[in-house]
């Protein structure tokens, strides 16, 4: 369950209704589901938010009435919500909610809605008779307010971190001589949910030896030898809240070469996290990390970005990468704020060889940086 | 892993050519994650794939280059591909892709592709200077030849049918007086990856007592107690497809209520598996279960449909449902036919007292049915 009060979803819900009143949107219907669970504390998988200037209409189907009833009993309420139960599918519904309210600008979530969705409902408001609403597209209204985690938020994110690191000091016992990535997955997986932990945020990773140089191996059949360096990269949801941690260790005595690129790895990781402060450019965290890897002849193999935020998702803004055609530089408003929580993870990856990767979890705060996560970064020769 | 051959991915791309060559498109670009791993038995979380008459061009980033060229040396090869590596990012490679192919009307998949990326894609190819390909949007054309299952589908099916099965006999000894729910669903999950599967293929419900009135109940931390019914519902995704039963038991002796209720869902689960043949409506099977559980008084206490189809995706073609105002009675190419799988898997829910629910996967035959699941339906009292 998420841990959101009232207070906080009442907050949210008014930074929702200013960005939607400077695009003069009466109206903004949320389909993206971790939007909708933000705006909520609901946690189930099938519903849709209309938010208006005083309410919060809220459509589900009947399987989620009695929990819906229940939330809206207990200090986590979502405030002015008004409950349309479906009456056969969804959109319908949603079709004849909106035609009632009146709504002349209909905001809707363009990241989210497929095309044969939106044809649907377009023609639909055309077959209720009123004057049918504009469909207005929008681009990350709710998730730019997500971006910076209140303190309900950091809270939770806080204590599926120091959880996250404690599974993480258990994982190394999982690390023996002979066993396959499969189990030593399944180890992982298990430990994750009896930490207290929902589920894995993602499909975990144990990649050993040269298979460790391919950024998602699935893990397989094959069994942990002498002098293999092992990605471990794992992580929970924990009240809904995604947290994630990579370690790189050895099975036995590391050779030469892997104490090397596992210092340069880890180099890049502390550099990048010292960058981490208000108001820097998010470039200029990834910069850090990966200008000391070039220097070192290992910008290519350093093929992904040092990081990207967390919260409800695992992979959600700010994105910590090198700039694109579509932003170059310095962003503006996506430089990094205090609130703002998320991974730090450079790698170096080589066919054949294998490959390191690093990553904790920070936090901005109003002066700097805090790493939530906390678990030696030693290369453990285990 | 997926187990089909080359010859079977080709006979799927020949049927995907000819659905798009009956809309006069030139090459379809398929986003759908589950669509591209049934045309090439790409695993993977990223890539787009664009079919052309003669070609399977297959786009993807970095990280899964080796995956994919491992996969080309091996009798699961997909035939005919053509790998581009993304630079920079997915769309922009389709774009320079496609301009290159001289495609003038090019499929996409409207129930997949978000109104923000096709609005990107269609100015993006305005940008490109040489004449712009008309877009297409285009329904379910891979999902419609996906709802009935080729023999190495059926195969894999009938595997984790029988996998799924062996997991639930050993689930019933995980019902003991006094644990929680929760604890219960760790078990099965633990053994449903014991058993071989990759994950499981939902959260698993583990519902007892009034609980069991909520059909999607997550699992909490009440303790199962004397005369409880237990809903226990989980699946499995084992070579990428997914199996799906359930089964509710009682704790210790079930009292003259639940007998009621557990004999009348069973007899609607049997009335429709015995209405399954080829060309039946599939509106009639789920009319089979309804009618009974009608009679009994229990329609109003059976909320959702009778079943969904299985394959990569755990809810699929065809739906075992009421007709619906978009499809009134029979609908032609919908009715099932042989080689389609699908669960029957009605229920009856009360609020306060708790529910029942008994699903099993079955398939369609020449002649009639094969119940791939195999456990027993009596009331189980644990």
């Amino acid at each position: 369950m998420p841990r959101a009060s009232s207070a906080t979803l009442k907050r949210r819900h008014q930074r929702v209704r200013e960005a939607a009143a400077r695009r003069q949107i009466d109206a903004l219907v949320v389909t993206t589901r971790s939007n909708i669970l933000y705006l909520t504390n609901f946690t189930g998988s099938a519903a849709i938010v209309v938010v208006t200037p005083d309410r919060i209409h809220f459509v589900t189907d009947f399987r989620y009435v009695t929990a819906i009833e229940d939330l809206q009993n207990t200090p986590h309420a979502c405030p002015e919500l008004d409950l349309t139960v479906v009456d056969g599918a969804y959109d319908p519904t949603l079709v004849r909610l909106v035609a009632s309210l009146g709504v002349s600008r209909l905001g809707f979530e363009a990241a989210n809605m497929t095309v044969s969705r939106h044809a649907w409902i377009a023609a639909a408001f055309g077959g209720e008779g009123a004057a049918s609403p504009a469909l207005v597209p929008t681009e990350q209204l709710v998730e730019r307010i997500r971006v910076t985690k209140d303190a309900d938020e950091i809270e939770t994110l806080r204590t599926a971190a120091s959880l996250l690191s404690e599974v993480a000091r258990g994982v190394f016992e999982e690390i023996v001589h002979g066993r396959t990535e499969r189990d030593v997955a399944l180890a992982i997986d298990s430990r994750i949910r009896r930490a207290g932990f929902e589920r894995p945020a993602f499909d975990t990773i144990v990649a050993s030896g040269p298979r460790a140089a391919l950024p998602h191996a699935m893990p397989g059949e094959r069994r942990l030898s002498e002098h293999d360096l092992v990605v471990l990269d794992f992580g929970g949801v924990y009240d809904s809240y995604c947290v994630d941690l990579t370690r790189t260790v050895s099975v036995g005595r590391a050779d030469e070469r892997a104490r090397e690129v596992h210092a340069a790895v880890l180099e890049a990781h502390d550099r990048a996290i010292r960058t981490v402060e208000p108001g820097m450019s998010r470039f200029a965290v990834d910069a850090a990390a990966r200008d000391w890897l070039t220097a070192r002849g290992m910008g290519e193999a350093f093929g992904h970005g040092t990081g990207h935020g967390l919260g409800i998702d695992v992979h959600e803004d700010p994105r910590i990468t090198r700039p694109t055609p579509d932003s170059p530089g310095s962003d503006g408003d996506r430089d990094l704020a205090a609130g703002m929580v998320f991974t730090i993870e450079p790698g170096a990856y080589f066919p054949g060889w294998g490959g390191v990767r690093i990553e904790d979890d920070v936090l901005v705060t109003d002066h700097g940086v805090d790493v939530l996560t906390n678990v030696t970064t030693h290369l453990l020769e285990l």
